[in-house]
């Protein structure tokens, strides 16, 4: 089995990408960023998902809000039940170069396992207004990664950048997931829990999810605060 | 006066990208990293040529050391007074992957400041054995950065990666720097300097950056260990 670094959130889509490494002959190593976000359920809600797979989460810190600019990181408020997509080209909940310092992490620890393949979650479909869930940018980062690392270079592994949701609407990526068992019920997806973790149900990330499942025709197991 | 990220150690090679980019006609916004170093000499040194050169340095924190893989961050001795280049491709201080996600931090930092403009001290000459520190690193890098930032995809910036040291030899980095002012003797650039921050004067570092002073004829103001 050869490994690959999973960068996981323990939200749905990277449950569904850790799910989808496994079956395709991978061993996953799940890698998750503590960024500054707001809260903690995220976190808590990923090493619950590696650890009903069997896998060792593995989880970097680093503090975002030094350079703030996202209402995920700085002290802006989380937008509610406001238009999805169209209106906004670039949602204020975007973290400044996100994805492209998550795959730089995933990159160094793949050094580190000498792994050659990077498994992310970013899906273009639902959320096109984020730059760094793009087919172009996936591709731009990993000719980056082929001519960065010691291995590349030195001709020992091709590295790749495995995207495998980043053409699927959301009920496809929770059809696929359920095939393969993905544990959703354990996954955090909420921009703004209460004290508990419970999902509030009306910011962007919970009415996109919400609505997936209704699409693919699964129940939807997300536990919700009891107002909703 | 157009503002720009510089990547900034506190080390003779970023301390004269701050003057070259300061000559240049940038605001030069100065960006050092935490990343698990054994010291924190590195980071005084920073803040200290930072506030000389009248910046205001901002400091992000990442613990690498949460994935290892190098004597910089990992519990592996820093190698002292071997062969210089050659003999090892890559040496056991390369940090995994540590200019991609150096850059990918910078790149974050641009955007929440507007800057269209990131500089780096990477030199390929004294120190070839990093393949983050090659002409095709940066171009690769400067192409990701125009597809997974908001402003590059909307029109609004073109991103430009500034790499003016690449081809340098060390003492024509000295001569150019010397040439601006560069506060060279408050800077360090020791992997393993003693308590008080002085410089070993025995690791590969030390070493090439004497050699540089001795090279481009200007007298070398860092403080070394007494034993030296």
């Amino acid at each position: 089995m050869k490994p690959a670094v999973v960068l996981f959130s323990g939200g749905l889509d990277s449950t569904t990408c850790l799910v989808l490494a496994k079956e395709q002959g991978f061993t996953p190593h799940p890698l998750a960023v503590r960024y500054g976000q707001r809260h903690e359920h995220e976190l808590v809600a990923a090493r619950r998902v590696a650890e009903h797979l069997g896998l060792t989460l593995r989880t970097l810190t680093i503090d975002l809000r030094a350079i703030g600019g996202s209402a995920l990181t700085a002290d802006i408020d989380v937008p509610k039940d406001g238009p999805l997509g169209e209106a906004a080209w670039i949602p204020v909940t975007y973290v400044p170069a996100r994805n492209t310092v998550f795959l730089s992490l995933a990159l160094g620890y793949a050094e580190v396992l000498g792994a050659a393949d990077i498994f992310v979650g970013v899906n273009a479909v639902d959320y096109s207004g984020y730059p760094d869930c793009r087919p172009a940018f996936v591709e731009a980062f990993e000719k980056l990664a082929n001519v960065a690392t010691a291995a590349a270079v030195t001709g020992k592994a091709r590295m790749t950048i495995h995207a495998p949701l980043i053409s699927w609407t959301k009920a496809e990526i929770i059809r696929q997931g359920t095939r393969l068992s993905a544990p959703y019920g354990l996954s955090h997806s909420c921009y703004d829990p209460d004290a508990q973790g419970r999902a509030c149900g009306h910011c962007d990330s919970c009415r996109i999810r919400h609505q997936g499942f209704v699409d693919a025709g699964v129940p939807d197991p997300t536990a919700y605060v009891p107002s909703r």
